[in-house]
């Protein structure tokens, strides 16, 4: 099994999620050892919950998964890159098609694009 | 100025530094806020180095510098992704384009692609 370099950050490694056709970044999570062999395993994106403190298969409550086209590590192996198609077409649990939607001008921040989907009928909070 | 949160990853929060003509995920780094704003004022991607606990200007030593080109931050505003020009073509200390040039494949890792420079005549190691 690859072993990834987890103590640098205290346990847990950043892992981005890009749109495997188009080339967007979707979102940023983390992941500890049981998540990325679980990602490995399974095909489908699973990352460590830092406010839940538990495994998170992405889109398990919104049924937004990550398929898993093709997963790269950096170069000191404390990083991961998963290229994904993106079930759903939205990542973001705003409804957004990627969490990084806001885009600094000017010194202040400004939304970009709009919500695929209302968060309140996706997650019946 | 835009304050990011720091807070959840103990101080620090990851940058991920993406090729703005080719979407190809470059690098990813660390940022506290004084780099975030450095990184503003300066047009030049500034990231903090873990190991050597200060800022760092990518690209000082080896003049490959990243001009920015686009700044996005996430839904909760912990990461930050830099959409730059990658000057003299290789973000990577290896002097791969890509730090990101491991692919795992059936349970291993296997390099993709050459180097663009070698290490030894950039660094001078």
């Amino acid at each position: 099994m690859i072993q990834l370099d987890f103590k640098k950050a205290g346990g847990l490694i950043p892992a981005i999620a890009q749109d495997n056709a188009t080339g967007e970044i979707l979102m940023l999570a983390y992941m500890n050892q049981e998540a990325f062999e679980a990602t490995l395993a399974t095909g489908t994106a699973t990352y460590y919950s830092r406010s839940r403190q538990t495994l998170w298969i992405k889109g398990e409550t919104s049924g937004n998964v990550q398929r898993i086209k093709e997963i790269r590590i950096d170069c000191d192996e404390d990083a991961v890159l998963l290229k994904v198609e993106q079930i759903g077409g939205a990542a973001c649990h705003t409804g957004h098609r990627s969490c990084f939607h806001k885009k600094i001008e000017n010194n202040s921040i400004r939304i970009v694009g709009k919500p695929m989907f209302d968060p309140k009928e996706v997650y019946h909070k």
